[in-house]
């Protein structure tokens, strides 16, 4: 239908010109990012959606963006961060557990072998998280990450762990929510090793954050009801659990999907199927002097067959080192 | 320490005047409820947490209220209507499968005997809907609930189901977001039931709905990336799994919630065992003549052991038939 595109493209153009004029304003949203490819898909789209005389309108309640979280919230080198604190409290606890030593992924933990813990992934992560917090109560969980979170450094840039996010993103991040947008994270990573601190950090409260999770059983203790974490796996929440992560917890399609690797993929074609305008994001991590370079020879991170989905189908991709001013908040 | 409950009392009676003063003014902001116990200890507890100045203050982002659906929102006898639902998928497709002649709670179903089915409970519907459901995909589950909904009607009262909702309920979830409050459904019922018209019909949008589910898969079809439903159970929200529920999609613990049947005992103890000012309510249906008169021996929605706790720990109790007004909204 070369009219309907015509009329698009002629869309576009007015709502360009609009961005263009925003930006001149001085009122620019993204003020982190530099004028690219990347940023002028977002500010165009959200142009799109927002406006309800566009042919493109969507109502503010089915304005739903997904973000993953490592790698595309805050960095996840040398390892992913949830890995680091489960190594900090192996650690503390191993005296007790002279087994370790010898079985893995403990092993690996005790004797700081890097490569062998990155390659159990999140299972291995998680069973890591298990032994260590099995028997905890939920609120006893929350608390150890919190005290993690004000004392432990990242080993190379030396901040706390929560100074690890991405000013540009959490430029989007508002920009999104100021037009309406509700704003979700979709990690791999725990769902209660998140929601202690996504709130302050992200303004993603706990009911917008989704991820991998362990079963939980209602206890009494004290006469008080607690939840007990066990140590079973109730959902690893990446590739193709996305999507039904997704489905679960927000019951409808997102509009706008953002992530860096692989293990996005699912969520971004989930995104991209549905009805109407869609906007689909990779960042591709190509800054190894202000954070780290990686993609499709990375263990951690590896970004090879959503790259050339995104090639292939025009999603739009954040090249780290040449888009971004900055990388992590100033202090 | 008599001098708090001193400050606590006063603190009571100041907010009672602003209260009484509010309705003198004209603005009941539910004026569905007859003036009773039940409906002061919402005004009161809305009041203490709302106002900054009170002791009992609660930011905005905390105020979480959780909901059960069936006796709480809406009706549920004779029995559950996602019950009724399956059960005329379940005739729409019996001649397709011979064995449901001779097999439960098929066999039921076709043969009208309603005690049976009572009896199989939540998991026993679960079975009709999978049985009746399993390799469609979600999106073709929710068109067949909504297009069930907009021709069957109840078998007493003969109108849509959508509209044997609780019209005090209505304003009470109305006042509940007008004072800064996120509303949740958490229900036995099934979650993809329920999500297809809860926005619509009570405000409350697909992500805040908590509720059973069977697993579903990822799958392409015609190119595209579907979730198939699968016949396999994949969480019964239901007694104490009601505030596992909670923490896996809300991540913090209501301070208000309200049912009506012993499923919701462990959610209104959930709520309770929190710190500061908690709303706990309970609905008794005792309107044979307008709704339906049920407790203890009844096998649908049976209400014992949360009375005794809502007796001995000084909940909230709403009499149907002395406290409400109307029951359903007018046509």
């Amino acid at each position: 239908m070369p009219k309907k595109n015509h009329f698009s493209k002629f869309v576009g153009i007015l709502l360009l010109g609009f961005v263009v004029k925003t930006c001149l304003a001085g009122i620019d949203p993204l003020p982190s990012w530099n004028e690219s490819p990347a940023k002028q898909s977002i500010l165009l789209f959200v142009a799109a959606v927002t406006d309800p005389s566009s042919p493109d309108y969507v109502p503010p309640t089915e304005r739903i963006a997904t973000f993953d979280n490592d790698g595309t919230l805050w960095s996840e080198r040398p390892v992913y961060f949830q890995l680091l604190f489960a190594i900090d409290q192996v650690k503390k606890l191993a005296a007790q557990h002279p087994d370790w030593q010898e079985t893995q992924p403990f092993k690996a933990v005790l004797e700081n072998d890097m490569d062998s813990l990155a390659a159990s992934g999140h299972e291995g992560l998680l069973q890591l998280i298990m032994a260590t917090h099995a028997g905890n109560t939920t609120e006893e969980f929350s608390y150890s990450v919190k005290d993690w979170l004000t004392t432990a450094k990242h080993p190379r840039f030396k901040r706390p762990y929560t100074e690890m996010v991405f000013q540009p993103m959490l430029e989007l991040l508002n920009y999104l929510r100021a037009n309406g947008f509700k704003t979700f994270i979709v990690s791999g990573g725990g769902i209660e090793f998140m929601r202690p601190w996504t709130e302050v950090v992200y303004g993603i409260p706990p009911e917008q954050v989704i991820g991998s999770s362990i079963k939980t059983k209602l206890e009494l203790r004290n006469g008080k009801p607690v939840l007990v974490r066990l140590a079973k796996i109730n959902f690893i929440d990446d590739k193709a659990d996305k999507p039904i992560g997704i489905n679960q917890h927000i019951g409808r399609r997102p509009i706008a999907a953002f992530g860096n690797s692989d293990g996005d993929l699912e969520m971004l074609q989930w995104t991209a199927a549905g009805d109407g305008k869609r906007l689909m994001l990779l960042i591709h991590h190509t800054d190894a002097e202000r954070e780290y370079a990686y993609d499709k020879n990375s263990a951690i991170g590896k970004l090879d067959k959503a790259m050339e989905a995104a090639l292939k189908n025009d999603w739009s991709v954040v090249d780290m080192k040449n888009d971004w001013k900055v990388i992590y908040p100033e202090d």
